[in-house]
């Protein structure tokens, strides 16, 4: 069996979309942009829902998509360009590649946008443009537009999954890479290097900045500035992205010096349950915020079992006691964007009708939906001790009869520990894409120990 | 002697831009890029205006100069981020750190704005944002700013100095490691994730898209999908940039088997003389449009003599018939831009009353004005056989007389070779800062046979 071409892949999302809307649609690619002055640009990133339906990173581009047809609003580089940018593919030749079955200059833009819905790039540059045509808010057909394209790019294809399962293979090797280097290193920076080296080794790029750190409980830490220190955990939050823009989102936690102490092996073992427990659940049918509250339930036990929590788990949880030590949710949806359709607010991680919850905790949730085949979704429990949550006297005062604070103190060596999968909904059950990747402690210990 | 502390070459900045302009002065740091959904942006980079100002790379922030006082706004972060962020630095520590003489919230700026001069930062984002406080053109107090900025920073101090040599080093080792690891990789992307990778891992950044290709005579190539064969040159340009964000900006090519072959050898060996006059001109008061000149002599020489031109050197280049091997400039500045203050057009590059010449291969070059110490510029011959200029037409006829295409053909293997250095121009001459890379044949060839 020969794998089908892009063309191919394409034209089957876009009949797709037909049986969902009878609108026209337009979406842009979106520009370079500027990193310090015109000539220095930030790689490309194409728009997703772009990339979703022209399967090319074309900068500057349009498509229109109408029953099922696909037209291509492309310029050609002036020959001049040619000196710098090496020969450009023609129109002509994209649009086969992509299976289009028309191609015009962007001028002819202006002829094709009555009464087309859209989505707005998540770059100024390019909505001014959009703007230009017609005025945009996502109400009416373009509100329509979003649902059905959150409703196709919630379920991968075969195409789709290819490319994410070849994104979450090489982000496997970059955080073995890391792992195997980490005993030498004498700085966050030096592993963050060896890792994202390895990202663009294989031709790929970093789906998002890559979390690279020793204090595992700044959630979104994006600084690599720190010494590693003989006992410390390094957690490592890295995936790689395809040149189609597909992503991969892997977190590792694991002890600089190739051996957790008791504390900590005991905490990462507590994490290790939760997102075992976790996976376990992923099925068609069943509720991802359900998959939270397991992971909620699970660290809640476990802290009460080392006596750091005090109480009942299902009584800790109904009062959000475990997201003292757990804030966020337990995961996402991943496709091109690793925190898929995220452009679009909550369309596509909540169900209609649903709305965040305005819990402690369960606000960062970004997915609740009942698990369908084809979902991709992260798995990732933590367990991290944030002074502003733990130091906070609202906090304290709220939950002063829970926490075992001289238990606690035992535990000062474990900042932040997480260990994120990617998990793919079948038919039968899940299957982890990412699964290459050990997270049992011994085995983690193992590789970090194996070149020191 | 202890270093300079921040604040105090900060305060020496602002000194003398106020020695320079009698107006208020603001200047915006920009915001951080998202990439394809709000929460995932590229890394920021602050605007280089304000960075030579206030040292700190903060985002959405802006300073306000006059008669040397250095007002910061700044919005602290609300205390909730610390989950996400980790605890930010207080508004009142950042402005010790620079030594500002006021700071205040960002709402504060309307009543700061009145009669001040500034200069657009590359984002559209921020310029909306300081329309919103008064129209902005390059003309009146904010053209007086730039030529005032440009006055400035176009001679280098001792911290910026020290910056620049650290960017370069950086660079220097990341390009080791690259020509160390060619023999055993097989594609541009191995190569480009060693080099990239080096520069992270010692807390840097890239000052610009790398170009590490085996099609060297695509001078912007941004792409990494070639595969390595033994008998092709690798060009790699590329740099790093301190967190503060100085820049370095350094090209060598080299035989990916180890061994130049003969024709390679002597293209390359044209290259470095041209290369090695051109720095050894690099003087205080010397015209950079003559060192400009002096490659295309020297390279136009050597074509002669290799039997690729015809004809007498200094014709050639009257009739700028080096350009059709040599169509860039010989240079440009470099400082916290790569192409430093480009985003102000020619009003660094060019001295008062100069513009670009209309001519093959001049038009490009980005910088014509005598040197002066304290400058750092870019040395960057190179030699290149683009289908687009040797199969055009026009030129193929125009300079029907001056070329051999026969001989031509015997060096089908030379596609593209730059070598490029970053040169201080010093009170007595000049001193290269990236001299630690060697550029010999023979050396090069040593490196990258040294792990094979």
């Amino acid at each position: 069996m020969t794998a089908p071409s892009l063309a191919s892949i394409l034209q089957q999302r876009r009949q797709h979309l037909a049986q969902l809307v009878d609108f026209p649609v337009l979406l842009w690619s979106g520009c370079a942009l500027s990193r310090n002055f015109p000539a220095n640009r930030f790689p490309f990133r194409a728009s997703s829902h772009f990339l979703y339906f022209a399967g090319l990173s074309l900068k500057n581009s349009v498509i229109r998509l109408e029953g099922g047809k696909l037209e291509l609003f492309y310029d050609e580089a002036p020959p001049e360009s040619a000196l710098w940018h090496g020969e450009m593919p023609a129109r002509s030749d994209l649009a086969r590649t992509i299976g289009a079955d028309a191609a015009y200059p962007l001028a002819d833009l202006a002829f094709h946008c009555k009464d087309a819905a859209t989505i707005p790039v998540s770059q100024v540059q390019t909505q001014q443009f959009q703007i230009l045509q017609r005025a945009i808010a996502l109400e009416g057909i373009d509100a329509q537009l979003a649902q059905a394209i959150a409703t196709l790019r919630l379920r991968h294809d075969a195409g789709a999954l290819e490319q994410l399962r070849q994104a979450a293979a090489i982000a496997v090797e970059a955080h073995k890479i890391g792992m195997g280097m980490v005993s030498h290193a004498h700085t966050e920076a030096e592993v963050r290097g060896a890792i994202e080296g390895a990202i663009f080794a294989r031709n790929m790029s970093c789906s998002y900045n890559s979390i690279v750190t020793v204090r595992g409980e700044v959630l979104h830490n994006e600084r690599y500035d720190n010494l590693l220190q003989p006992g410390d955990l390094l957690l490592v939050d890295a995936g790689a992205e395809t040149q189609m823009g597909w992503a991969s989102d892997i977190t590792r936690t694991f002890p600089i010096a190739g051996k957790f102490s008791a504390t900590q092996r005991e905490i990462y073992n507590l994490v290790l349950a939760a997102h075992d427990a976790c996976v376990d659940r992923v099925s068609p049918g069943v509720e991802y915020s359900e998959i939270h509250h397991l992971a909620a339930l699970v660290l809640a036990q476990g802290l009460v079992d080392l006596g750091i929590l005090r109480g009942q788990a299902d009584d800790l949880v109904e009062r959000d006691a475990h997201a003292l030590f757990f804030p966020h949710g337990i995961g996402h949806l991943l496709g091109l964007d690793v925190h898929d359709m995220e452009d679009l607010g909550d369309v596509a991680g909540y169900a209609p009708g649903r709305k965040r919850r305005d819990r402690f905790g369960w606000c960062y949730l970004r997915l609740d939906r009942p698990l369908q085949p084809g979902m991709l979704v992260t798995i990732e429990p933590g367990f991290y001790q944030v002074p502003g949550i733990l130091q906070n006297p609202h906090w304290r005062e709220k939950y002063q009869d829970c926490i075992n604070w001289q238990q606690l103190e035992r535990f000062g060596d474990v900042r932040g520990i997480r260990i994120e999968d990617d998990v793919l909904v079948t038919e039968s059950g899940r299957e982890v894409v990412s699964a290459d990747l050990p997270n049992n402690a011994d085995e983690i210990e193992q590789l970090v120990s194996a070149n020191s």
